[in-house]
């Protein structure tokens, strides 16, 4: 038994979204039924619908920011009511018995890796998962978030979803906060959320751009320093001072700018995945003073919890322009030339009321 | 008032090491005066003496993995007196004051950076410090070792110095021991030592060779297990699986076959500096995992004292082979094609026998 969602789909790399139906399982034991009210619109949800990464499968119904309320609950299930404000974010299932999901890191499951909330692989009901931008969503109660009923502002807690927890989670695992100089390259979705909640844990915020024009809207953003990265005297008045920095640039750009910036066993994470390798990094940059570059993936579902509690304690929500269901496609167009501040979120009542 | 020492010179990049005098500056309150017994013989010298980095200033005296007994010390000198053996590794001085300096990790001095036993700025007689390769050397206090009075092999121990403290930092800085699995790529003057080191801290200790005549050797060094890493199979049979990687390679190399191999939140660690840049690191290994590439350089002076006291607790000291003076060019050759197992050392008594 299954129920009919409407939604909004892909059907190849070069169609643009347009309405589509398909099927969601009926509820399991541990399932959550959710009715979709916002749903944030990431990157990712772009370069999946366009097939810029390998493997998309069509049709594509992109979406993982989700904020909805409970429409049914499964008869296991605990920690919701009908009635409750949820979210969904990047993860719908994991194996839950590897080390990595039992140590709540489920975005590393290490056996059948984490499922996708759109693009994954469907266990239920065969083929794949299908994302947000959608009216309704069937979730395992372990992978559905908590959101405050008190929450102001609901269309602008879903990018905290993805962008919240995927600056929030290195900022924590980094121990940013009070004497710590942190970092955050690139005032985009994940960056304005990262100086947010950067601010917020108590470290002193410099954010990096390459556009002069962004300096104030950083600062209103909680930056105590902006730094205007193709200036090569800022950038070295600040050499060997940071214990963190988070670049959120996915685009091929040059790290031993960055790296240089660290002081000893200062850490640089990506968070992107560039189409296009960066320039090699200088190790001497590392060697001598025993830096490190990683790279840090969303955070598991307690983390997230986490991240979301602390974001409704400081009053931290996304900065959003809000869209219809079938604005999607011009929205995307605006992301690509970087024109949004700094994330769209689809009102899902636009779909809804669609013919 | 100064001594004049007796040592072997290049007097230029192309020219081989040969006889050479020059002055030691007398005993300062706080210096000590040590006869060199061994020195070893490290890559660094070669690079140096070579000039194949920039940097070097003629005539240049090499030598940084020193092994000695006190002949004189100056009116403050506590620690240290006549008779003694010691060790000087590849600092002899720092500024004393910064950050580094005061956490004793004065190899990351970041005011003057350190002063190198050799191609460093000498701030007594000015112009630049002279090495290793010599009859005697004067050093502050602060900067010298002690060498157990009974140590059976002193030349084996001279390049502990170097090597020793170059393996050993980074596999107790990345929490090497009981219950950790840890690579060890290269096995030359620093991968055997790193081998022995990672054993005697009770980790599982992997190593890495291109060459399967190497496998027996390592695994008499103290390996639990050898990869010939041009075997893909064997590699993948690793995947995920380390805690910690030590690369001690410094020709451009793929990394992201080693940081394929880490667990997650596990770390690649560099201590050298390639001369031509590896290939542009897999960022997707980094970010799906957690993983970080460092760098590491030599270890602070209390840490070398660490490892010195650890090497003579465990019985560990490097696998040598012991030339004269006026062998060194010979040995330069071979250390080229890496025919040495491990290290060369020289016996100074061939230096003063000269005419």
């Amino acid at each position: 038994m299954t129920t009919q969602a409407k939604a909004y789909a892909a059907q190849s790399a070069s169609t643009p979204l347009a309405p589509f139906t398909f099927e969601r399982r009926d509820l399991l034991a541990d399932d959550v039924s959710i009715d979709i009210l916002f749903c944030g619109v990431c990157h990712s949800d772009l370069h999946t619908a366009r097939s810029e990464w390998d493997g998309t499968i069509f049709p594509c119904v992109p979406g993982h920011e989700i904020v909805g309320r409970v429409s049914a609950v499964g008869s296991d299930v605990t920690k919701f009511a009908v009635g409750d404000l949820v979210g969904v974010g990047c993860m719908v299932d994991s194996c839950g018995h590897c080390p990595s999901c039992q140590e709540s890191e489920e975005q590393f499951c290490e056996t059948t890796g984490f499922v996708g909330t759109y693009n994954g692989p469907d266990a239920h009901l065969g083929g794949h998962t299908f994302g947000g931008y959608s009216d309704h969503i069937v979730v395992k109660e372990g992978f559905v978030l908590k959101v405050s009923h008190d929450e102001k502002d609901l269309a602008a807690v879903t990018p905290l979803l993805c962008a919240g927890i995927t600056t929030y989670s290195p900022l924590r695992h980094w121990n940013a906060g009070p004497g710590k100089k942190v970092g955050i390259v690139g005032i985009g979705g994940l960056g304005h959320m990262g100086i947010k909640i950067a601010a917020a844990m108590g470290a002193h915020v410099v954010a990096f751009t390459t556009s002069p024009a962004k300096i104030e809207d950083a600062k209103k953003l909680g930056a105590h320093e902006v730094i205007v990265s193709r200036n090569a005297d800022e950038m070295a008045a600040h050499a060997n001072s940071f214990d963190f920095i988070l670049d959120t640039v996915a685009a091929s750009h040059d790290l031993d700018a960055l790296t240089g910036l660290l002081k000893r066993d200062g850490t640089l994470t990506l968070v992107g995945v560039p189409e296009h390798a960066h320039p090699s990094p200088n190790v001497f940059n590392l060697v001598f003073k025993r830096r490190s570059i990683a790279g840090s993936l969303i955070g598991g579902i307690a983390e997230t919890q986490e991240m979301l509690d602390f974001c409704h304690q400081h009053g931290l929500t996304a900065d959003i322009e809000m869209i219809r269901m079938d604005e999607i496609e011009t929205a995307y167009d605006r992301m690509v030339k970087s024109d949004v501040k700094y994330r769209f979120v689809i009102d899902m009542a636009s779909l809804k009321q669609e013919g």
